[in-house]
């Protein structure tokens, strides 16, 4: 299971001294990047062949995250078709692995003009690698 | 209907050249701020007394929004028991009123003390007032 | 004098319950863009010929500023040599016109290449229109 | 030398391809959060006895950061009667090391009244241990 932890920034809280809502989604994305990078989808150093464009998000929040919170993000992805499938969990590890929050982001492939294009043969390669489990959320 | 303008910044782009989908769910909540201080629920002046905190997003982008653009957002909202329902459409109304994306996002009434609260008198008020397309997304 | 109003926004504070120091730089920003389309320098509408690099920030905080403040920012502007220097002003304009901060900011003008260039014609004419009040700051 | 690293992400750049120059702040925040949670001074569990206001943030841009860089933070950090100080060096660690800006931020410690107060015993303590470099930056 890929997971990856992130630690909560003052500047990702709002007045009501939680993270806000609006920022998670860029929390899932740093760990959608951290995977990408693992599996040698996309580098850090240079640009890539392919973006994943955004064209669906859904986030349940189940606990606030605060200040100073290390929370860590599993995720699980598949391909349907055209479409990408990632969905979250995010925990408190800071405070008892609580769950703080799911997500499902739905992407596809855009080529350098960005048009929709059929995922890569590597990408797929490496999906045929990663479990989904049906019931994960 | 109400509705919401919104002009695109630089700093909510990213290097894709659009508006980086993180972004969008603030673009919503400046929306449903604006229409809780039109309907006097919440003040741009003083502490309110009660807080609608997010249960729930969920984001279809249709098309990317770009610096510049004038973004519009129209939005209804109804209440079920204790959950507050919106649902946006949002519009690049500088360029042919284009659709570029559409919500839904789940609150709940909060008191002082953070804890759900059966909606306040007023907001149910202000709901019976408001109407509800169900076959609007 | 030209002068731009922005309204804050939950996304904007943070636990402190005041707009996070860190964006202030996007309000100066959107101020600076609001002046430069008033002065045909730029345009919602289509791509610049040349952008504005940012070279050097100084801002000075005098009162915090909060969720819902109405911030008017008061610009000047003037060419030396290759730099492009911005001064700002930001009053809260619901609370009595308290100054919030002040700031400045120091460009110069890159080529589609990203490289340095001589500010266009038709930036230094405006220029030559604008008043810059030495003991301003 | 206290040193922090940020990995660069999406949503920090902008639609000129480098990171946005508002977000400088927030990670120099970083750095001198993670140095006060190092020296005891801060903890990511609980509430702080005090904070740091920001005074002033001077930011100087010497080239820019992409998407993907590892950035390196040094600081430095020393007490003039009211005001604690801090310079920060940002290297791209990914890229030979190259100087990406360097910056300057003055704060004054808040009690939890937000009223100015001496900064801490505790403070002074751990400022007597730091080293400060007249002329680093």
């Amino acid at each position: 299971m890929f997971t990856y932890q992130h630690r909560v920034q003052f500047y990702e809280t709002d007045l009501m001294g939680i993270v806000h809502h609006g920022n998670y989604l860029r929390l899932f994305e740093e760990a959608r990047v951290a995977w990408a990078v693992e599996k040698k989808l996309l580098s850090y150093d240079k640009e890539s062949a392919s973006h994943f464009a955004v064209l669906e998000t859904h986030v349940r929040h189940v606990k606030p995250a605060v200040f100073g919170d290390l929370l860590e993000i599993e995720l699980q992805t598949k391909i349907e078709k055209l479409r990408i499938i990632f969905e979250y969990k995010m925990y408190a590890q800071s405070r008892g692995r609580e769950l703080v929050a799911t997500a499902t982001t739905v992407h596809v492939a855009l080529d350098s003009n960005l048009k929709v294009m059929r995922p890569l043969e590597e990408v797929k390669k490496v999906m045929e690698g990663e479990k989904w489990i049906e019931t994960w959320l």
